[in-house]
């Protein structure tokens, strides 16, 4: 017979830290601090397994009555309490505990046990009828809640309590008297009946697994559900259900409940910290409606608790060696610890953390790597609203994509993409968003929506986009015909300014200054730590000496991708350029790349300069020629001027160069097969510039990248021009330097043929962004019109341009490393797509075996930490990074 | 020492038929001829290795030099000749022979050994001058013309001929005198060195070798290169040079040459069928200077001869069992072999060989099906011009895509489009064709150029639209300006009608009848046969009652794709479809759908009738729905009407369905997701039609077909709609019928998941059209741009979308099979992309252990042919297809 049920009491529990996945965080928390000796009332944990039997077949073990009666007899014998009285009747909490985190999604019913009787009973023994029916009245608001599904919008119980108070004249909850709180219960269960047809059932056991089967239900309620998605918390984890004996903080001012953590959960500093409320039940503090004190105090008000909670929470930080979070209430003087957790912490806290640790001599440098998501290093890095600045925040909706943005507010797509197209910076508000706003959105510097949640269309494409976002504003009201939007009786009109900040969900009224945080010294020391274990390089993508910089100051050991097209849509370039594509033969082409030669040349010896002693990888060039070219018709005129041909005929021949599908269409290296011209120009300039800056000492080590081949001839052409061209640069200038030349793998038949290519080329580069495109046959520019419901009815787990397809990409990737090494075992093999900055992703292309991760320079620390991560899991660490807020 | 020359003469021979691979066909057929007893000129043969060493390196084996001085001196004893002279010297023949036939590729240098010595020595011999400088004259000439390059527009020796005529006022080349020729091959050589600076050497070994390395260098020249990437010949085959001592058919009357089949190549019929020339050379006979004469006539002329000749060519088909096509020479009475291989036919000739070849008691029924090759059987199913309609062949151009087409011409190819749009037959008549008109090209019959040759864009586009295309037409003047084309004096104007001949390049005037070539009972016999030893399931890909019931005609065992968007193109449905897709919400969707339902459920049924007891596979809606919208100003004004909303609003709604990439958008499966009612719909229209024709009596196979599914959620998604709808309509109608849902697989992550798929899927069909088109990341709407040059410069072997690209995506192919029947050891797999109907991708099918095949109707009998070959080859039959005209 299996065991599903797990006791802790009296100084023993049949669970441990150990068995979270079974436990629940929650549930592992009391247990081990019962092993502990710390006061914890007695209770049980129902393990997260039987959650997810009950949920596939709608029944649960038949021995799990048997086990839970058990351990009920074996608490009520430890209080020496009666579950269902009559006399010294036993009330529990009934608490949903997963294995991961999920705050906002426990479900708690308290005062369970309650009935007329035993309220009555209870008024007796404590003296304290008001007490009584208080609990009596929260029991019911519990159960009605979340056993009869009324939470949220259709709950009665807020407006018949604030009836009830109306009536009495009450200031607090508190104020009402018993007799009042008796008739609300009644009122309550009125309501219920009303609503749902439903009664709250007197039988304690009826109570009890009513909690326990709605627990379990709410796994796969839509708002746990959405978490999970969004934190890619996998289904399968199920909740564990926690049964433990009711104390009570509301006993009168000996009394008390409140959290406490052991280090500043935002700064991270070393200190107690934490807040409390006496006489009152948990859920006030939580609630907001008194406002709690300063845990100081209460070494004032009971300094006996105060001293023992101080020294048992110091206990339990030296225990789980790590910052806690935790929930105490003391009845009547006695202190009892109701959860300990590792706490959640901002990134800036969680690296101090980390780092304190390591200096206090309670973890090693390397399990403090582990400490860190490296989402928390991310936060880190964003911009963010200047935290010194005033502001005046209009509304805070749901922080659906992190950093900070500030713009001139537009409450259209089109026009955002106008403005922007005028070098404005916008902020686009919307209702909500559809597929028809996406070229608004990717032109706008921020995003914000009055309804929707999390997985809303404007979530999802926002954190794809990388871009600020705050959707869900419901005070905000948006009305796009007038022009404006009313928040809190203020307008605000077309043009005016707005700070949004995507990290905390904050609407902030006018142009607020954003800074990007300061890196502490805590954070270099963390990094440095990072770097040791770690064996996958990491370098940024970068396409100008700025950013190449900005990279190496953030860690980048090179450059996985410098494209060069950008440097073509500098204002004083475009011209030649497009002079270049729309010219009649090659012999036209030679000389609009002839002007275009010393500009990119140029743009090299910056980069090298920059990047002097590290290697460079410079893609040839890739998008659609299309794409230079004027569309609107003054421009085209313009163009046609200059070159001396008609409007009419450039007009032409720009519609010639129009594609149905250009993501597959003529770019990447079949430009440079069909114009090598092209190919030979951008060479002379890669190596021409590299000669120069050895001639000033610089070490440049310029990678020259082939995109798009699908086939190893393609590879071959280009490279022979590759080569032959580098050899003439350098005969001329009586110089070598040493460089490579290899190829992306972006497309699945490179994949599928890199025994072939790896024939020829010294590197791959895995194009991540393409190949994602191309092996699931889903254009990223129009993904918008579906994936968001994708994501939202679970058909894929995440978003793959975000965080890579390890089934499916991933697949073709192994394969490729393997064909690729098979024929060449030194390759050099890369990632420089987006995933190459996430870290999930990023531990992937540790596991495959690359050489290394390309990402953009803000992420550089980002995937530093994150392989630094998988090098120890893959010695056997275990991953225990710290929550963030 | 390994061995390179390969002698034969005297009754032996060093080499033998099954030597074909080393010697070439020609050698391998002198080498089989001499050990028969054939009367054959000894000679040797250096095999096809050495030239492929030749060209990788420059250099040839060291012993090369001493096997052909070895081989030379044996056949000198046999002739009692002296290479070189100077008394009775030997003369041979140099003539290159790979181990595949390339008509018109072949190089042939004769009278090798000749000079002014030699000459006068053979003139004093024969006591024939003028015979002994002819010889000289033709030794020069195709020296010149062959080693030293000067073939093509640069050959002056024709002019210089014409010249020596005209001053003689001879009418034929022999009525010219000794001393005239031997003038005129001083003239031949003063030419040479004026064009190419070279002499041509009196040495006979000199000769020699200069002209096999020429023979071998032409192996990579342009017209060769070009031939085998038509015909998908490996370039690393290298050919075989064979040097053959001189026999001559120009010594008189009792001299001759000619070609002889041992059937009629044209309609398989068995009579001995040729011609031959008295007094002429081979070279005679092909220049069609002087009219052959039919064979029967050297029966009464040489009789002796012919009798002998007659016997030997029985006899040489008895020993190969194929149909024999022969070269021969009498010298002075004396009959001489210099060639035989398996003949070249048309199709029809083809397959009644094979058949008769069966009744004859020579091959049996399943060798004949290796003697048959698919495409001759393509042939056969094309329509053709009718052979017995008068016509009026105003040119000739090269024959670069098979078929015949009738149409009006235009000379513009947005003209083309307009008018075909109009329901007008087009056929594009261009100088040239260029990316631009490929839109023009794909609504037009047939495509005709005046310029290009077999792989100008043309030819590569038409024959990857399986569509009519002569190019290359040089006779035609073609003026796109003045909207007319000239050709031998004649005008033809824009919309005058024009029939195309793309099958042999004849560009013939007016409105020729066109007929499907009816098929012959011998046709019938051999496909029978085929259908024995074939595994691999044959069906069609047909969207119509009737295209089934055509597909059912020519064999096809069930439709393998059932497209259902079609029938929405329709002018009655359109409009449905259209408000449909433009509806506000799912409600206004149905609305539409409610309509379309009764008609998608008609179609079901004619198309369950027609494949009454076979398996039909239906796709749900496929294409992006943008495809369905009107475009053009007035049709959106005229809908925004019927719908009731502003011709604005409309139009704002179409162009918001615009994508930037529609292949990899919201099309296939994502379409059914995200409007789970039109999947609803079809599923009923499908089901409704099953139980209603199966009430008739009829056996209705319904395969339901998922499209572009890259995650198996989705086809979960799907499948469930699909079952709960069959699950209705059959309980309404207390009926079941048997049906399957399945999958495409025509993504490359479906590929790669494909074990997880098929948990759900019944069935695999892979569209490889999409597969190739992902899997290389090319559009094949837009890969005309760059496929041809692609083509041209060998980057890719054949067009992957005409020839499934084994390396790549057939990779794919073989990786998903072995997924899924690991999940599911019964999985059905089918292939409905292009491929199922080419040859060389059949096969590949069949060896990928695929279920069926589907393709075209016309391509069926095709697709049964290689099938059956596949299944043989399989089991050790050697491939001997006949080679087809």
């Amino acid at each position: 017979m299996s065991r599903h049920v797990y006791f802790f009491g009296g100084g023993r529990a049949e669970g441990s830290a150990a068995m979270q996945s079974v436990l629940g965080g929650k549930g592992a928390g009391l247990a081990e601090m019962t092993n502990l000796g710390v006061p914890v009332p007695p209770g049980f944990t129902i393990g997260a397994d039987v959650c997810i039997e009950y949920l596939k077949t709608r029944r649960y073990p038949p021995e799990l009555k048997d086990q839970v009666e058990v351990s009920l007899r074996r608490v009520e014998e430890l209080v020496d309490r009666r579950f269902g009285g009559p006399a010294r009747p036993l009330l529990v909490s009934v608490r949903s505990g997963a294995s991961v985190s999920m705050p906002g999604m426990m479900d708690t019913i308290l005062n369970l046990g309650m009935n007329d009787t035993v309220a009555a009973t209870l008024a007796e023994e404590t003296g304290d009828p008001a007490f009584a029916y208080d609990a009596y009245r929260r029991f019911v608001q519990m159960y009605g809640d979340i056993v009869l599904g009324l939470k949220g919008s259709r709950s009665p119980f807020a407006a018949l309590l604030e009836q009830a108070k109306k009536t009495r004249g009450a200031k607090r909850d508190r104020d009402l008297p018993a007799d009042d709180l008796r008739t609300l219960v009644a009122a309550y269960k009125g309501a219920i009946h009303r609503l749902t047809g439903a009664t709250v059932p007197d039988d304690s056991a009826h109570q009890l697994w009513s909690a326990v089967e709605a627990i379990w239900r709410s796994w796969l309620g839509e708002r746990a559900a959405a978490y999970r998605l969004i934190h890619h918390i996998p289904e399968t984890l199920g909740t564990a259900v926690n049964v433990v004996a009711m104390v009570f903080g509301n006993l009168g001012e000996d009394s008390g409940t409140g959290v406490v953590f052991t280090r500043d959960p935002s700064t991270g500093e070393k200190r107690f910290f934490g807040e409390f409320l006496l006489n009152a039940q948990g859920e006030d503090v939580v609630a907001g409606i008194r406002t709690p004190e300063p845990i100081e105090r209460l070494a004032s008000l009971l300094p006996e608790a105060y001293r023992e909670l101080r020294e048992t929470v110091q206990r339990l930080e030296a225990h789980y060696r790590d910052m806690q979070d935790l929930e105490f209430t003391i009845e009547r003087g006695k202190l009892y610890l109701l959860q300990t957790r590792s706490g959640k912490r901002t990134g800036a806290a969680a690296v101090r953390i980390a780092v304190d640790l390591v200096a206090e001599g309670v973890i090693g440098e390397e399990e403090s790597l582990l400490r860190v998501s490296p989402d928390a290093i991310e936060q880190l890095m964003h911009p963010m609203v200047d935290p010194a600045a005033p502001c005046t925040v209009l509304a805070t909706g749901l922080p659906a994509s992190p950093g900070a943005a500030a713009g001139q507010v537009v409450f259209d797509a089109e026009e955002a993409f106008a403005w922007a197209a005028d070098g404005k910076a916008v902020i686009l508000v919307r209702p909500e968003t559809s597929p028809e706003d996406i070229r608004g959105m990717a032109a706008a510097r921020g995003i914000l929506t009055a309804r929707g949640g999390m997985t809303s269309h404007a979530a999802v494409v926002a954190r794809g986009m990388g871009k600020c976002c705050v959707v869900g504003a419901a005070a905000l009201e948006v009305d796009g015909e007038a022009g404006e939007m009313r928040v809190d009786g203020r307008r605000i009109g077309r043009g005016e300014w707005l700070t949004l900040d995507g990290s905390t969900g904050r609407v902030i009224h006018g142009r607020v200054p954003l800074v990007t945080p300061t890196l502490s010294t805590h954070f270099e020391q963390f990094m440095n730590w990072a770097d040791k274990p770690r064996r996958l390089g990491v370098r940024a993508n970068a396409d100008t000496p700025a950013d190449a910089r900005r990279a190496r100051s953030f860690g980048a050991e090179g450059i996985g991708l410098c494209r060069t097209e950008h440097m073509f849509f500098d204002a004083g370039r475009i011209d030649a350029m497009r002079k270049m594509i729309l010219a009649r033969d090659a012999a036209g082409r030679r000389r609009s790349l002839a002007k275009l030669l010393p500009m990119q040349r140029g743009d090299f010896e910056g980069i090298f300069e920059a990047m002097d002693g590290l290697p460079v990888t410079i893609r040839l060039l890739d998008p659609p020629l299309h794409e230079f070219l004027p569309h609107d018709p003054e421009q085209v005129a313009a163009l046609a001027g200059e070159m001396g041909v008609s409007a009419k005929r450039l007009t032409a021949t720009v519609e010639s160069l129009r594609e149905e599908n250009p993501m597959l269409g003529h770019r990447g290296c079949r430009l440079g097969v069909s114009h090598p011209e092209i190919t030979e120009m951008q060479a002379r300039a890669i190596f021409e510039a590299a000669v120069a800056v050895t001639a000033r000492g610089v070490r440049a080590m310029p990678e020259v990248m082939v995109p798009l081949v699908a086939d190893v001839a393609e590879l071959r052409h280009q490279t022979d021009i590759v080569r032959r061209v580098a050899g003439a640069v350098f005969a001329k200038a009586k110089r070598d330097v040493p460089y490579l030349v290899g190829t992306m793998i972006e497309l699945p038949r490179a994949a599928l043929t890199a025994d072939e290519i790896a024939e020829v080329a010294e590197f791959f580069s895995f194009g991540t962004n393409d190949l994602t495109q191309t092996t699931f046959g889903l254009s990223r520019d129009d993904a918008g019109r579906f994936l968001p419901l994708y994501l939202e009815h679970g058909i894929l787990p995440a978003d793959p341009f975000q965080v890579l397809d390890q089934r499916g990409v991933g697949k073709l990737v192994r394969l490729a490393i393997e064909l690729g090494r098979a024929r060449r075992p030194d390759l050099k093999v890369g990632i420089c797509g987006e995933h190459g900055g996430e870290p999930s992703s990023v531990m992937f292309c540790h596991d495959a075996g690359m050489t290394y991760v390309s990402c953009s320079p803000f992420r550089v620390p980002v995937a530093r930490l994150a392989a630094a991560q998988a090098a120890l899991k893959e010695r056997g660490f275990e991953d225990r990074t710290a929550l963030a807020v």
